[in-house]
């Protein structure tokens, strides 16, 4: 295999990457589009990699393998792979904001038919693989990767194994309820579960600020601005106590803008939260951060279908770092 | 391998038995101790061990392989595991019951001084392994088995593989926080963790009744008995919907003296809490009976060091079912 492909598919954006063995060759990266025909999202991953291929002098069909890390849910449909995303299918969920109407998106259908080999793993887990190839997580068998941002998600690993499920959807804790008393309603219509009460979109229905603004006001002084960003933290780590009560992990490896931004004061919050439960099984519970952030959807698309023998180069070498400069205007 | 031996270890009870090939051959049961050294337990079961091989005239250097279903949690020293179950350790946890000050039970190291091969799993991630390999959980991959009783305890299964975590303690999601709202507390110190809503012995503590008792109100027509015990089953349906939500499991085996008993007309409270959300991963999961019930910790401590070549003929001729039959006084 010369050249293998990867897929990363946001809510908000989807960017396309082609590697060799030698590295990263070229990325590019489009706002994903949510109008059309169901098929719409798959398809724009096709042409996006098709315009790939022409700025690297090759043709779509010499991709020999094509990873995709993909926002969630899926559902299998004839055993392929469909989304049924809340952030693109505007025929779920509560959003009013999407203009289609479609219940889910034929992702594997549409991508079997240009590619032969097509792996496609939840966005969080595609992360978790790829810190456990090249990255923080590096020979830790009991541990999760979680994103905080937007949304709330988990890659989850115990036992030395990525967790998949009976759809791939095992990792969706930031749908875990945790708490019957709150009016904060999720995306997905759950009162009270991890992203109602602590993810970026929620935080901004909640108090009317951007993630941003809101952590702007903290800096500047404001009280309610700084009690509102303790409580969203407080849960958070409440979220990851259950899931550590649950699994046994022993290191999470937190992402996202959130924690990327503010993780520093946010830990020790997050940290008694975990801690202050079950000591026999939270005590040496480690939070760190990943070694991929930036690029790690790419990393983790990539990694899916990466063949055995590249993998000890990429990481001795972090050629995934150097997916920054392959991208494209 | 000629015998294998299961041992049995919960708060209230333990037994042990020995099996052949052909089936199991004897089985003794006692009242845990709780008094002596911290080895005291461990000790116990080497000595009803060796009763159990007088019974049928082999000495105890004949034994194979022990396997141990024991309560939890486990931390590991030295990389031996040590229990530090709250229901026989009364140095830790809050219950004021107990008349000893150990911090933990040695229980590997004591076994090891008198058996190369030693297995030792969570009770709730043994039974699994045995609903999975002679029972209800055949073939099944992504799955789970729990108890609901005295405390509730799961073991788990994702991708056909049990889970076992860093100190073989993945399954404690009793201890997941569902409320931050509840005075009710859990014997491990979290107020409204699964335990502390939904357990026997919490109920006990809530309502000052036993939970035959509370059941038998219910049939009665008390209807505060059955609005607490319908409270209780809701928080139980929540805590199978966040294992459901992080794990994207198919299938419950629901066992436990509770469930057992009364789970006929509970079952529908429960389903209803766990599909009312999250329909992508919650659709068409399947709440069923174990097959193993009574002997499910026997077998699944036996399964624990079967060789392969038994199992199948255990399974198809239900051997496991012969457990009660080698029952001593």
């Amino acid at each position: 295999m010369q050249y293998i492909a990867g897929i990363d598919i946001g809510g908000t954006k989807m960017a396309v990457s082609i590697a060799d063995r030698n590295g990263p060759l070229v990325r590019i990266a489009e706002a994903t589009v949510k109008l059309g025909t169901p098929r719409a999202p798959a398809e724009q991953a096709v042409s996006m990699l098709r315009s790939a291929c022409e700025r690297i002098g090759i043709s779509l069909s010499e991709l020999g393998a094509v990873g995709v890390s993909s926002c969630g849910p899926f559902v299998k449909h004839g055993g392929l792979i469909h989304l049924v995303a809340p952030n693109i299918c505007g025929g779920i969920g509560n959003r009013g904001d999407l203009l289609n109407d479609w219940e889910s998106v034929p992702l594997e259908q549409v991508l079997r038919e240009h590619f032969t080999h097509v792996a496609i793993q939840n966005d969080c887990v595609a992360a978790l693989a790829a810190e456990r190839a090249f990255g923080a997580l590096h020979n830790e068998d009991n541990c999760a990767y979680v994103t905080w941002s937007t949304g709330i998600g988990f890659g989850l690993c115990v036992d030395g194994r990525l967790l998949h499920g009976k759809n791939g959807n095992a990792g969706h804790a930031g749908h875990m309820l945790l708490t019957d008393q709150s009016q904060a309603q999720c995306g997905c219509g759950n009162y009270g579960d991890t992203e109602a009460l602590a993810s970026g979109r929620n935080l901004e229905v909640q108090y009317g600020r951007s993630p941003e603004e809101l952590f702007n006001a903290v800096k500047e002084g404001d009280v309610h601005a700084h009690a509102a960003v303790v409580h969203a933290a407080k849960w958070f780590g409440r979220a990851l106590y259950n899931v550590t009560a649950t699994l046994d992990l022993r290191v999470f490896a937190i992402g996202g803008s959130i924690w990327h931004h503010h993780g520093d004061w946010l830990e020790p919050i997050v940290r008694e939260e975990i801690c202050s439960h079950l000591p026999a099984l939270t005590q040496g519970v480690q939070l760190i951060r990943p070694a991929l952030d930036a690029h790690v959807a790419d990393a983790g698309a990539l990694y899916l279908v990466m063949p055995d023998d590249w993998v000890a180069d990429w990481r001795q070498l972090s050629l995934w770092d150097r997916i920054a400069e392959t991208e494209m205007e």
